[in-house]
């Protein structure tokens, strides 16, 4: 059994990204610069605008975080989007999701200008991932496939089951899991809450995608002998015991599960890297195709 | 067993929009108007185009086809989208596919200005699509979705296999089954080229779209007993025998499968008809976004 470790990974990504960047400042470029969102102090999402922006410094990106109150208006949100969009030295824009409820999270999202959408979430970007076009795919599903390729594990003509429809995560992975690309080419089941024989479904998945939120709920009856598993769940559950008083869960009751997947990715130390190496790969695209 | 009749449920949605167009007559505005584009003269697309043109006739649409030769120059089409895009008078525009091979087919699909893209198939249009936004849903998976409404065919938490990933039927048909949308909630196998194990799959739907373009492919043995059958095949078969030369043959072998099915649309006759009802709803719809 193989573990599917997003910390080796998304550094072999990381690494080549770090050689690219100082490439371009031998060369008396300046290096890529993305610039990240965040509105209000939401913990989890501090947690991942924190992560991303280090991670940035660990490529050599440079990187810029705005801050704004909880209270603000939509307005602003969009002015500010506005003024990134129109200066040259800013490469990537990412706005942390989610937003305070006064906020139209889809008109945040589509004001990113498509060449800056380094989060692949605006409808221009979801189109040219559909029509096969080059894009900006979403981190998370792109980061899956970014794990794909690093291990070798062959797609083509496996049935992939995707649990969980977001815009963000399981929608996109679908698309990409059946597209015809290397790591593609799959059948593709995609799962969400209305589907009546999940526990089925889950039986035939040569690839099992888990991105339904709820901690611990695929467990070893729900698995192929020998299926790949990748754990998109990241849920913070209350531990007393521990320091922070919580603990992230993924999806996949990971020691069950363990012992009939012929691949798996645990949480934390899995998808979640692999997000954060999709995210500066598209930042790093960002920027080659404006030069 | 009930057939899905397209002629009655276009007739349908056809007879409401010649209600529509009627009243903006009596109110003194112009009826919504159509373009299409024809480049050369294929037969195939010289049927649907002259279908098209003819149905604009019976909702009480203006519609204008536009000819050019099969070696026209890709700029000199692209000019002539830019000035329909232009033209307040003008509310929809269909490039009929396939194009010749000196244009880039994708250049053209996304020329067509999202507000008057009625094919559904420009990005914009796509991504607004698969994010669950207001849009133009391409002509066939709509009239497909028309047709189940018209029915009353419940769908949700059903298992619906699609065979086929074009952009234009079986992606977006995958999308919109497995939408948040009343018609849809559907848990969705999207099957393709490199699909395994079809049959079994097949065998798996209670509703069942075929879009793989191979006469007669579907048998009863590949069916489940009670599945809704929506064949979206079309094929020209040779057939010296009768006075075209040819005869038109669905994905789907009607007489065997018929009897398995509780539902089935016929070739011709079925989804056909949808398609253009389709087109016809979203070119009001475009009129009525401008207005």
């Amino acid at each position: 059994m193989q573990i599917l470790d997003g910390k080796i990974a998304s550094k072999a990504v990381k690494d080549q990204l770090k050689l690219q960047t100082d490439k371009l400042i031998e060369e008396g470029k300046r290096p890529p610069h993305l610039v990240a969102i965040l509105v209000g102090s939401n913990g989890a999402s501090e947690t991942y605008v924190a992560s991303k922006v280090k991670t940035c410094a660990e490529v050599g990106y440079q990187s810029t975080l705005i801050r704004f109150e909880e209270s603000i208006e939509e307005r602003i949100l969009l002015d500010k989007i506005e003024q990134l969009n129109n200066d040259n030295e800013i490469d990537g824009i990412l706005v942390q999701l989610p937003l305070p409820k006064q906020i139209n999270e889809s008109k945040i999202i589509n004001a990113v200008h498509p060449s800056k959408d380094v989060d692949g979430f605006n409808q221009v970007s979801v189109g040219r991932l559909v029509q096969g076009l080059p894009t900006f795919v979403p981190a998370t599903p792109f980061g899956i496939m970014l794990m794909l390729e690093h291990y070798k594990l062959e797609t083509k003509g496996k049935h992939a089951v995707v649990i969980g429809r977001s815009n963000i995560v399981g929608r996109p992975m679908s698309i990409l899991l059946s597209s015809n690309l290397y790591y593609g080419n799959c059948t593709v089941t995609l799962c969400h809450s209305h589907t009546a024989n999940l526990n089925e479904l889950c039986l035939q998945a040569d690839i099992l995608v888990a991105a339904l939120g709820k901690p611990g709920y695929i467990k070893a009856d729900m698995v192929k002998e020998g299926a790949i598993i990748l754990d998109v769940g990241i849920t913070r559950v209350d531990d007393p015991s521990t320091n922070k008083g919580y603990v992230i869960m993924g999806d996949v009751d990971f020691k069950s599960v363990a012992e009939k997947a012929s691949a798996i990715s645990p949480v934390p130390g899995g998808v979640g890297p692999m997000t954060i190496a999709g995210l500066m790969k598209n930042t790093m695209e960002a920027y080659l195709r404006k030069v």
